[in-house]
């Protein structure tokens, strides 16, 4: 009998060339099919929810996988946390129906961003780290603006094959603490390198490099080149996924 | 003019042989006597709060040292943020009075160990991760009965020499969050290697490996045999130092 295996995944992203399996480079979803076919003695295809970029992290990523395998999904977690390496971790394994897809079932991804605003060694393979201040009520002031339907080809990398650029952005914010800026966006959908495009952008605005007035005129160019660099893939993570 | 210089530092332990300088292997101390010279071309004796073990981080440790270099303060902790390491971050550079030391000025010393619940990747150098169930009350029990001033030489490395093995012990308690066992301890002073063996001591009983009743024995008893093995240093944190 075919079984869908639902996964949540924790990992450091800091060693790895992103989930995407390919040629070159190591990989979580390489190192996950690995783990998978040892311990189901099956090769199965391990789809992920959110195709991260290398260097970025996830707190809550969802990936799916069939299997003919009888093995009970709570010694799967324990043989799967036991062979894989240290730089992932598998919070959970659950029966899905026959249809789900960690990547087509998804109605929202969860992604931070992390800043460090002062000096930081437990976390500099987890935050950027700027020295300079920065106005966080501009930087929300174009973070709120992209709230709902808009077409986000600016904030997406040039050579990215997808049909459209319309995004459903549910939430987005700057918090600041004493020792962070952290960016929260929730939405149907993200392009590639978006969410990096879009803090790179805001944190323009927020040092005053680029100015407020302009965010809107970047967002309706749909042309990448308008918009900031992107920040550091190190201070990313994909904090959760619905469906 | 002799100056006293005052440093709060962060640093993540993992690649340091500990905080105190020695023969062979990375310290602390070393990295940032190193860089102290390159900035005031002076060997200065940098002296710290607490001489955290092997593996042991530090969010808040406090060291000192004297110099006759005129540089400000702000462009100090510019150059050695500059030139120490990525895993050393000075937060503070600050003027202190002369008679002032980092350890011997020190009234209260906060340490805090993390346990990880679930398995984790992104926090695998930060913490013990530990299946198991464990009694927080329990733990609790035993945490607060060392509250006050007692003689701790159960809980002490035995090879050190320390005139006596009294502490003043201000905090000592277990909180459960949904990922972590956290243990907070504040106290005048702390023995070699004392919070890792009174967390050791602490999680066998809380999993029901040694009963609660015999807590008291082993404090009294004086002899670290009689207490558990020692938490791996990873999860221990020197958090801050009161002056």
């Amino acid at each position: 009998m075919k079984r869908n295996i639902k996964l949540t995944i924790e990992y450091d992203g800091t060693d790895f060339v992103g989930w995407q399996r390919q040629p070159n480079g190591r990989t979580v979803q390489e190192e996950l099919e690995k783990a998978v076919a040892t311990v189901t003695r099956e090769q199965s295809s391990v789809t992920g929810a959110g195709r991260t970029d290398s260097g970025v992290h996830a707190r809550g990523q969802v990936a799916n996988f069939i299997t003919t395998n009888g093995i009970s999904t709570t010694e799967l977690q324990r043989s799967l946390n036991g062979l894989l390496p240290h730089d992932i971790a598998v919070h959970s394994v659950e029966e899905a129906e026959e249809g789900f897809s960690a990547r087509y079932s998804a109605i929202c991804r969860h992604y931070r961003y992390f800043i460090a605003t002062r000096p930081t060694a437990l976390e500099r393979n987890f935050t950027w780290e700027l020295g300079y201040a920065m106005d966080v009520d501009k930087m929300n002031h174009a973070a709120f603006s992209i709230m709902g339907i808009h077409d986000f080809q600016a904030f997406c990398k040039a050579e990215s094959e997808v049909e459209h650029h319309l995004c459903n952005v549910m939430e987005s914010c700057w918090q600041q603490t004493d020792r962070h800026m952290i960016y929260s966006v929730r939405a149907n959908r993200f392009l590639h390198g978006m969410v990096r495009a879009l803090v790179g952008t805001m944190v323009n605005i927020g040092r005053g490099y680029t100015p407020i007035e302009d965010f809107q005129t970047i967002l309706e160019s749909r042309q990448r080149s308008k918009a900031g660099q992107a920040a550091p893939s190190k201070g990313l993570f994909l904090e959760r996924v619905t469906y």
